[in-house]
């Protein structure tokens, strides 16, 4: 039986106007999943709440500032040191223009079937068969009238 | 659109050895859902892990101590004052016995098909639907034999 400390993570899911979701790929750096694509958001401080942590998270990784709307699932990362659960929320952008921090060297607005194809973080590919995999690709837009 | 606070709750599925899930049915003097059944646990007090208060929880609640394996979906509350996002996670006991506190008026270990027929505080209703109803019945134990 482990006993590594449980730590909590809450990660948003944004769509845009066509149904993609915003993902960003770590740093070749980082020390867990480098080079690999997940949702924004991150660890809960201490004496934090979640939703503010989420925000905060949110806008230092995206500069968007967003509004959370409801709870989405869960998933689980073994890391050497933790148990994290993440808690995925859905949420919306309000403000702010897309810019990331060093933490993630790419952004990308993906289609659940784009996804699929994309190497994930961990939990990231556990959490994309449970919950969005399902989730049917968008209409084909029309591209001879516009 | 809703200015109501988020409040994190942390709820436990407890299995026992037939595959049946212990439910705890809320008092009758329940500010929300009065004599609804619903999953141990509740929520975490300001500066307290999640994985603490829920072991809390589930203490006051059904004088088991347990340890917390995984992660296992989320469901939504709207109550007068908060949106509450209930994270349930899977665990097991490991010590104590079963003492209901004055939050509850009964107990059951209830299958995946009993579940469905009892009267479920909205969230768990919706928790059910989501995770719990596609639990396969556990194989009809032999009654001539033993």
């Amino acid at each position: 039986m482990t006993s590594k400390p449980f730590a909590l993570s809450v990660r948003i899911v944004l769509f845009d106007q066509h149904g993609h979701i915003l993902v960003l790929k770590r740093s070749k750096s980082s020390r867990t999943n480098p080079g690999k694509w997940e949702l924004p958001g991150g660890k809960i401080d201490k004496d934090e709440a979640f939703d503010a942590a989420l925000k905060r998270e949110v806008l230092e990784e995206t500069g968007f500032q967003v509004v959370i709307h409801t709870a989405a699932g869960t998933a689980m990362q073994e890391t050497e040191e933790w148990r994290v659960v993440h808690l995925v929320m859905i949420g919306s952008m309000m403000s702010g223009g897309l810019a990331i921090s060093s933490e993630h060297e790419e952004y990308r607005w993906a289609s659940p079937i784009e996804l699929g194809g994309l190497e994930k973080a961990d939990w990231f590919e556990e959490y994309f068969r449970m919950y969005l995999q399902a989730i049917p690709a968008a209409p084909k837009e029309s591209t001879g009238s516009e």
